[in-house]
């Protein structure tokens, strides 16, 4: 039913990129004195680049080019927050240096795939591949592969598959945990550390039909799938994996007026505050705002279009919400207290994707149609800089090498 | 009753040190290419130096002299996790640099101060001050004098003062929140941030008797004084601050049958987990149970001596417990779920501090009288690394800089 491969040496299939389009000399090595606690990247979708930004600043450092396909592209980083693991979308696996701003790595290791995670250690970045299904999970110094999970399922007709993984996340206890959507399974993949003789194990739990894209509360306690081929969500307690996946939220994804879906909402842009999860509903102009005591649907926000991104600032205050097209021009601002909107905003032609600065005194948003990021701060909710960005999409800040399950 | 002082030059009073111990050539500037994402200091209280440490390779990188007294010395970081900035307690304010491994900046700017913080946008660094009482504030990049507030009160006789302050943290919407323990009082400091004119403001709270420190929940939103002259605690809820101050679990403090208190625990070293708050008892050999809802103790796990910081792992798994003297050879781990005792270790002699990695892989403990800093592993609970160090008090990670209220 499964095969983990464990492999010390690069194996044939995946090509390797000495990529050195910036070779620092010593001027660039005196500029490449740095904290990296303010720096992050922008995706440039379109162009396959990506800029190196400085949140201090808000200024943009340098642009580096050559990552291939970067649509739905995603960014995790090293424990060091020197490194960002470029997920794009052919498979390609590249490993930026933010401090010599260059490619010091490459690896197309599929032919489709979509995100991924570094472990709790750092040690291991894992990927999810649509094409041909599966994970990898590689060396984040050496980029060498270090193990290869197939993700094998037995189809309906009894032929063997290999299923599209999704929702690939880190996990407490050096784990990653994914989604399978064509057999409708959730992995945990329990990665070694230093403890002697330890290897890697797997265990698989049934999660119902299709999961398309999961989340992982901020203390990586409870993985939560969404379903494409039923109503409700699927959720494993990683503190009580014995009690296997329990259904919560049965009514998500139903709805009494189903409208169009213009895009499946992100499960990662779902957000916990004080207790509760706040959550887009699929095909709906609402965020659903849900008990997390015992999951279940305590109230349903009015919103202006169908939410994408559903982010809470640092401090729990304000729930900042992205929009599907083609009402995908605004944001809104939710008070998460007396959860009424309390502000939209225009920051450019489709708004893509919104990252806070650590400490949430500021936001970045990207519009990719207008060809900028812009800056609010978080308390006047007024903007207070613009960056030039070609199609920007994802904006991913190197504070998240500090964080469970990003 | 108050008097704010707006100082744009340094003003006379403070002593200004530009160490140059360790001035950095090529190599060096080669050497100092690196993230800073896993850097951190260990104070070594007293030898008056602190140690710059990595916490990828459980390394040593330099020690740094020169900083004063550093009994009780605590740390706060620049938002690009570059510079460390060490509150001694004689007044000291130590400028560090964790790449060059130098001090890059010294005030004394008081007689004895008791620790600070950094402000949301990492713009200001405030210092709380016993002698001659009162906060101050500095520039960050300069260490400048931007604010001298003197918590002036008036005494039961009439006379004209300058409180002790304690319990200065920082909050969302860039203001300092500190505790006045002659005054009764917690202050708030609004800084100004980007907005065009903005001031600083500061507003004032009546706070029960002798505030002796305080805690901030974090999210920053609950700022909590422990009271020496009365049973309870006082509470400020920043959302909502029209409310004024109230009082929580007003037992707290007394108790039934009294100990010698050896050590006032730390309200820093209180920690939330799971919507519940663990906090040392004072004078008992207990942990308390807090339900954040309505601030109700709900629960008293016996633990082996007086709990000094109790501090939850970042998945909120277990709670670590240190010890007051003369039991202080031990640390005890708590199953935050059972919430019973699952291990006692001993790390060394007379346990003064731990500190979790950022994603909290492994804990680092520091055993004064031993001289050593002990690294365990949080899912083994089994000691990985030890490393040198005289006489060491506070562990501070880097990624400090990204949280609120530290």
């Amino acid at each position: 039913m499964f095969m983990l491969v464990l492999i010390t040496a690069l194996v044939s299939g995946c090509q390797v990129f000495s990529a050195t389009d910036k070779a620092p000399g010593p001027d660039a090595m005196a500029n490449s004195v740095m904290g990296t606690g303010d720096l992050g990247l922008v995706i440039e979708r379109a162009t396959g680049s990506v800029l190196v930004i400085n949140t201090t600043n808000r200024s943009v450092l340098h642009r580096i080019e050559g990552l291939g396909d970067l649509s739905h592209a995603s960014v995790v980083y090293s424990r060091d927050a020197r490194y960002g693991f470029v997920f794009g979308r052919d498979g390609g696996l590249t490993k930026v240096d933010l401090l010599t701003q260059s490619i010091v790595g490459r690896v197309i290791q599929s032919g489709n795939s979509i995100g991924g995670a570094i472990s709790q250690d750092g040690r291991y970045v894992a990927v999810s591949n649509y094409e041909p299904g599966g994970v990898k999970v590689f060396d984040s110094t050496t980029l060498d592969l270090v193990a290869d999970i197939p993700a094998t399922y037995t189809k309906a007709n009894g032929e063997k598959g290999q299923s599209k993984t999704v929702g690939l996340v880190d996990a407490p206890g050096n784990r990653f945990v994914f989604s399978l959507f064509d057999a409708g399974q959730i992995w945990v993949l329990d990665m070694p550390d230093d403890v002697a003789g330890s290897q890697p194990e797997l265990t698989r739990f049934e999660a119902g039909k299709a999961p398309y894209d999961s989340m992982i509360t901020p203390d990586g306690r409870h993985y939560i799938a969404g379903l494409f081929g039923e109503d409700g969500l699927s959720m494993l307690d990683l503190w009580d994996t014995d009690a296997g996946v329990v259904e919560i939220l049965p009514g998500y994804g139903r709805g009494e007026q189903p409208l169009p879906v213009y895009k499946m909402p992100h499960l990662e842009g779902w957000t916990v505050a004080d207790g509760r999860a706040f959550i887009p509903a699929v095909g709906h102009h609402q965020v659903l705002v849900a008990d997390m005591n015992d999951w279940s649907l305590v109230e349903k926000i009015p919103v202006q279009g169908q939410p994408v991104f559903v982010m809470a600032s640092p401090d729990n205050r304000n729930i900042w919400v992205s929009f599907a097209h083609p009402k995908n021009d605004v944001i809104q601002v939710i008070d998460s207290r007396t959860r009424k909107v309390i502000r939209t905003l225009e920051p450019g032609k489709s708004v893509l994707h919104m990252e806070f600065t650590p400490r949430g005194e500021e936001v970045w948003v990207s519009s990719r149609d207008s060809n900028r990021v812009t800056v609010y701060n978080t308390r006047t909710l007024e903007p207070v800089a613009e960056l030039d960005a070609q199609s920007p999409s994802g904006i991913f800040f190197t504070s998240r090498a500090h964080k469970l399950g990003l």
